[in-house]
């Protein structure tokens, strides 16, 4: 094996940590003696070990010595000790560890350079490989929290080629076939919360969680529900999936139901005004990185207006709803220009179109 | 050169009749005796010399034998005797030529294989090579003509990302950018009428020509424009370009105006009911075997709710309009589903989308 696939395998360690990392990055460590990889980590979750600490850890259990093994990970190793665990640069030197593969330096500009500086000042070979780009993926969330202080925003909708989102003559019917449905189910799987409005709720009573394949090891995002007057039923599938739903609301009055939602699990936030800018602070505070916003169409224009997102995701279903359309920017009352800023891509899913602007 | 270089030559020559073939099919002929180009020819306009008789003409005139010679023609020569020129595989074999390379059957299945057989019978060596695709996309219009009296017909329109065709807060504002109005524009090439809407010459007085490369030796399609009361003003552009614009009317007591148009070269017709599907039969009468409609809104959703259309191009243009934007498909009454049986396509034009159905 090559450094490219002990970097491929510490990538895809890094990724198991999804929706548990909280304000972390994720992170994956690989630690290879004599061409034998001896240990894999990765950061499971907010509070617990590192990807490095938890590699070495990996690799004593399983009786071998990490001393003079090369380290494969994927971020800088952190310095800082005012931490809850120890600095995994200290680490790396206390255990004897010979040589440092990084994949990138930490993306925090006021500590970057520092784990990197005390490995070389122990004499620890360290290479800083150009892994950015995956980084930059695969931690979006973080940089992003880390940036602006909110997560990670996606808009996702699915619309009929003439911008229509409901079929308001037959409210049953999903204007996207099985193949998009599931398309976007998948796109939930890279998310720590789902956002929809409470009609949502109410017209469609959805699970908002993933159901794609490797389930099991898979945490689920957070529903989180836009419900001014909480008028969510407690009935309602997205509370009963027993996911932790964030509910946002501006009612205080109906203390019995804020109890009562509150024992089936549900985080109630209350809320002067539903404001984009608002709700993505709240939910950052909640530590969550990543949001997918699944409409409808009021939440949809709310949120493009604010500028508060950074991907949108429009699947054009193969059909023409016409007067018999709900529109998709009903609520959109100035026109939003897509700047040069922002790219502009498609894919074909089965027969619908994706369009991606990020 | 080849025998495919050949062909490519008969095709590049075909496609210069565009526009003047009225309900005959686009052919090229070229001739080759010991591997020189010694005619060329196409089928130049209706009522002309087959592209067979011009490649020979041309060769004569040049002071060629064709004695000998092999021709590469794109479609089959003709073997029927009641017409205003007569039949090439007659002249072929008048000619003594001594082997003959057709791009495809004639695609009328009550004469096709007719004029093979005659080649054959005179003992000329007759090969039909596959070139049905290539044929099938040059005459489109002819094959559309052929088998259901109505021309091929392109629905194009321009959209925001939200399904706006018409800003109402700016209305001269145009929905695409520079380089889609150019794509837009080069696509007019390949049709031999423009159908627009009285609206849209009142609105935009545009001039419904193409503006692309190689103009000089090109027949511009003509303007048609669906005017029920007959508003059109006499100062039009598409009046005074004077590319024989045709207009259709419900309007009959307008006898004055009606003098006028027609000594400004109009063509007027007087018609029941503006529905596609006379419309279209009309525009066959006229020869016109390829039609690009550019709506707007109401004549789009009339055309595409009759089904009465080969082909549908809708570019997205990067801006969602909302409110204020005038819907697409506002005039349609029943949703429209792309069946299977259409092909979806799609392609980025600068920074626009552009979606095509056929």
């Amino acid at each position: 094996m090559s450094r490219k696939d002990y970097m491929r395998l510490a990538f895809a360690l890094a990724k198991k940590g999804l929706n548990n990392t909280g304000s972390n990055p994720m992170v994956g460590a690989v630690l290879v003696k004599n061409g034998l990889i001896i240990g894999k980590g990765y950061h499971v979750e907010f509070g617990g070990l590192h990807a490095e600490a938890n590699a070495i850890k990996d690799a004593e259990r399983k009786g071998f010595s990490v001393k003079n093994a090369k380290l494969f990970v994927t971020l800088e190793p952190c310095s800082h000790v005012k931490k809850k665990t120890p600095p995994c640069s200290h680490l790396i030197v206390e255990k004897g560890i010979k040589e440092v593969f990084i994949g990138m330096k930490d993306p925090n500009k006021k500590v970057n350079g520092k784990g990197i500086r005390f490995l070389k000042k122990y004499n620890i070979k360290t290479t800083v490989l150009d892994y950015k780009i995956e980084n930059e993926e695969l931690n979006k969330g973080f940089i992003s929290l880390m940036k602006t202080k909110r997560p990670y925003v996606t808009l996702k909708i699915c619309s009929s080629m003439d911008g229509k989102i409901y079929n308001l003559e037959n409210p049953k019917e999903s204007i996207g076939d099985k193949i998009q449905l599931q398309h976007a189910n998948k796109l939930r799987k890279n998310y720590d919360g789902i956002l929809v409005g409470i009609n949502t709720v109410l017209k469609d009573n959805p699970r908002l969680d993933y159901r794609g394949p490797k389930i099991k090891s898979y945490s689920q995002p957070r529903p989180i529900i836009l419900d001014s007057k909480l008028r969510i039923p407690i009935n309602s599938k997205v509370i009963s999936e027993n996911n932790k739903p964030i509910i946002f609301t501006q009612e205080t009055s109906s203390k019995r139901k804020i109890e009562i939602l509150m024992k089936l699990g549900c985080e109630i936030i209350i809320i002067k005004a539903m404001k984009p800018k608002e709700i993505l602070l709240r939910l950052a505070s909640l530590n969550l990185q990543r949001i997918l916003i699944e409409g409808g169409g009021e939440i949809f224009s709310s949120f493009l207006a604010s500028k508060f997102w950074n991907e949108l995701i429009i699947y054009y279903s193969p059909k023409f709803l016409g007067r018999s359309g709900l529109a998709l920017t009903q609520h959109l009352s100035n026109q939003f220009l897509v700047k040069n800023k922002y790219s502009i891509t498609t894919k074909k899913i089965g027969r619908s179109l994706m369009l991606r602007i990020n």
